[in-house]
């Protein structure tokens, strides 16, 4: 039978409350419903225990990772199964480097840490990398700060023997998933577009952020789409009562045969933090995995479940 | 200097409409909007002249073939830009096999016979069919009734050293080439579809042949889907002031990570005989060629844009 | 304190399952979401007993009636509160004249018969009419059958000093209160219309039938609406997932000033039988008020709750 | 034979090109599409004649009217009609009270003067308000400064005999017109209102500045709602390609009957240039129509067509 993976996860938001909860629905229930991989190099969804938590909320710290996950500014729902406490009380994160050690103290035992903080905070996420360095764990970088795409801490990783992924999930199913999709299936029957746009409103504190933050977002956006100037981005709007639902309204407007009209108009509604959890769940299995076989340093398997994968722009 | 491509056109509908006039829309201002490919073996969208037209309506029987195409029941938008006289008139179409030595004679000369009549007249696309082998020239069946797909037929053609296209087009862009791309498109992201739903309704009168059909025209919509039976069609709907328009409102929901829910709602709006119009440019000059090059029979590289090529069921 | 109406019910379908479980949720909770009046001549929401229950399907007979209204092919979902029993056992309805007496019998003590089975069996209809004016209570018509516009029947109930409420529940808020209000709010702005189409799919066995039937019904939904021949409706369609949802996609197409396009697309998402439940609460109140206050024959304040008051075609 | 309306326009941005336009294409086919209200006191839509137009765009000035109106940035389209010249050239115009007397001059002859430059410029409002008085002309303010509604000005042109219409034009069919409808009808059927979002992308160059402002609009927007917290506004968004046309998203999440869901999803496009000419044609004309009676001062008629009358907050 094969040994769980020991994971410590930094950061306990909506992201983390979505792995921690379909985790326990999927021990519960077997239900592999939203999950592309069932068994990654043997290690099924279930096979993942959480033995650290590091978050910087008062109100968080001390609590059980199973209840720390529902509070404020936490909105994702209370999933539909039985949550049996996960015995990891919540520790006080870092912010910089001056208390790496104590943070690679608690990871002793830890095999990934998975690092799940808001982005824009370049200084912490160096700082979670190099306690996991110090402490001998694989680190899994989901936010888009420059880690895994800096050559000086993959070459670090790499000497040391420990698996880095990284930069930036790109979500399970998201508005660029299908915006793109459909944006290849007209050139590919040959219409001729005309313009797009794209508006998307969410109610996650993440999504607040990223409204303060917009233009930034918006232009990572655009490159993520086969952007030309003929799509357009509306503003991201933050929308209370969306909780962790993100909304988004695709309009695309194409020529066919004889410059007659076409126009596709798309609403997609998705939770978020599944869209994250689903990629997690991917991520830290091969990291373990690797770890286990020796494999130092950036894995290729993991590019395509990222936005900035190594070789990306910083 | 290319030689032009001599069309015989059965079927003096939509479908046509959009074919004569895109044609010379392309002629006039070099569009090449909504073309899938500029050139097949060194022919242009321009390089196609009519030199027949066969229908059975009174009123359309004797007209130019430019003015017949904008005679009732076509409601095919008139395109903005000049269309010249074809200098082709109308002529009596046939309905079985007792005139194919007529229909025979009038296409001396053409190296194509576009077939583009209502689905559903098996004997009278048999009887083109046999008019087309005695006169030497192409056959395309545009129809989903069996000729390619038919070994005697495909023999014949093959035989007489005449390119046989068929059956059935696929249209360029339509309901089920959005519906498939999303389907296929959650699948590969690991989602779990829930159920799926698919409305279309049309103003054509070839939409209101099939409503007055609509089971056959179900299923063989259910099998073009990667059906399960998750995903269901509500009947066709003729709605008469969508003229040449079809709209689709399509459905999907499922679920990700932590079963939560995602849903899709997409409207699409098409015009339908443009994107016959938009394969049949294609299909033309693949046929031209390969009579020119002496090939005869059914051909490979024409699969793609049939329902029913050879091989598939009858 | 207000004594509470006793009221029977003919039908155990999906209307009487969310007539029957509204009351309980109303009751457990004391929610007064979705409803119109709280308080109808002093008769709340929860002042409702059901006493006597009538049905045709063999399985549902015998059974209480807070089970019946879970089996098939009832498909509305179970509410979220307990629901004790109602004590009343299910029996066998009856089908024409031949057994008014025993059904007639059983509505002993009785203030009120709801009459809520599927449209279409006038025979039906008036048994159960007849039923009730022997046992001396109410008689409310959710059906398209005629009993109140019938003059016969409307002076039979008068002179037996019995309200009668009918014909035709008109939904608390279906497609066509919307598609009216919108058309209505286009011609308050001085907008012209140009076309507009309705689409509906639904998943009860009453869109079942509605979908068998469906020439019928287009009618009778195109006289709701301010129809011009600009509206249109596409078939109904039954889709199963849906279950005891209905769907509508409605187009508005107009032009404002200058004939420049203005377009509406609207998606409307319900459960049909809340809508019919929450008519069905006020007309059951209004019915048993009325026949505490010694009111026989048609209710004028019971009009605008109905499709076809008194007065209307038969 | 009614005399004609003399108008002067001060702002020469997409909504003076739709009143333009649209004019003309009245006169040339009779065409009332779009149109409130066909005839006012007996003036009719083409009873307007254009005497004078101010700009304060280099370009723009020393123009014909009729050219003025397509430079940019106005990006309303040109109508199917003819466009005759208005022989009457874009003047230089004002931006404070340095230059009153110069324009007032020019107004000799006009009857109405048409405020319609961009709003939160209150000086320059009361600089053209005075001109009106100086020349003895009627003023309408289609913006949001405040005029009609500051009693110093009320009592001015009451004095002088002169109407005053204003403030900010309500347009003819927008947003918050659909918006409020939908959640008044929700109201009156008893449902429960649970969310309610609105989100709106334009491409005029009102609606870039709108976006620069929008945390004002946003506001006011929310005024026009029969705003609850449970209705949301996203950002407005600029998108160029739209043009002069506006897209509104809105969703009404609620609940009937039993707390069962009742979604209702809405796509609405407008031309927000024609919005504000379908009413800037009535005011003119009550205004033209309240000057030739002898009535100065605030029109009570005029209130339902603007969004700030007298008596609302400054």
């Amino acid at each position: 039978m094969i040994e769980r993976v020991r994971v410590a996860v930094a950061g306990v938001g909506n992201n983390t409350s979505a792995l921690v909860q379909g985790i326990a629905l999927c021990r519960q229930t077997g239900s592999l419903v939203g999950v592309r991989r069932a068994v990654i190099d043997g290690l099924g969804v279930g096979d993942i225990d959480f033995v650290a938590a590091f978050a910087t909320s008062e109100e968080k710290i001390g609590k059980d990772l199973t209840e720390a996950i529902f509070m404020a500014p936490n909105n994702f729902p209370r999933l539909d199964c039985d949550l049996p406490r996960a015995d990891v009380s919540v520790t006080k994160g870092l912010v910089d480097a001056t208390e790496v050690d104590r943070v690679a103290a608690a990871l002793a035992g830890a095999e990934v840490l998975l690092y799940s903080a808001p982005s824009g905070r370049p200084e912490t996420a160096r700082a979670y990398a190099e306690a996991a360095c110090k402490a001998g764990v694989a680190f899994v970088n989901t936010t888009s700060d420059a880690i895994a795409r800096d050559p000086m801490w993959a070459e670090r990783f790499q000497v040391a023997g420990l698996p880095l992924l990284g930069d930036d999930l790109a979500s399970q199913f998201g508005t660029s998933v299908v915006h793109n999709a459909l944006l290849r299936l007209l050139e590919e029957r040959g219409l001729t577009l005309v313009s797009s746009y794209q508006v998307n409103v969410g109610g996650t504190e993440d999504f607040r952020n990223l409204v303060e933050n917009s233009n930034t977002k918006k232009q990572s956006k655009l490159n993520a789409l086969s952007a030309t100037d003929k799509v357009e981005l509306a503003p991201l709007g933050y929308l209370r009562h969306l909780k962790s639902q993100k909304v988004a309204h695709l309009n695309i407007e194409a020529q066919g045969w004889g410059e007659t009209a076409i126009s596709l108009d798309v609403k997609l509604k998705v939770h978020d933090p599944s869209g994250a959890a689903g990629v997690n769940i991917d991520l830290i299995r091969m990291a373990a995995s690797a770890l286990r076989a020796g494999r130092g340093g950036c894995l290729p398997e993991a590019s395509s479940l990222l936005k900035s994968p190594p070789g990306t722009a910083i």
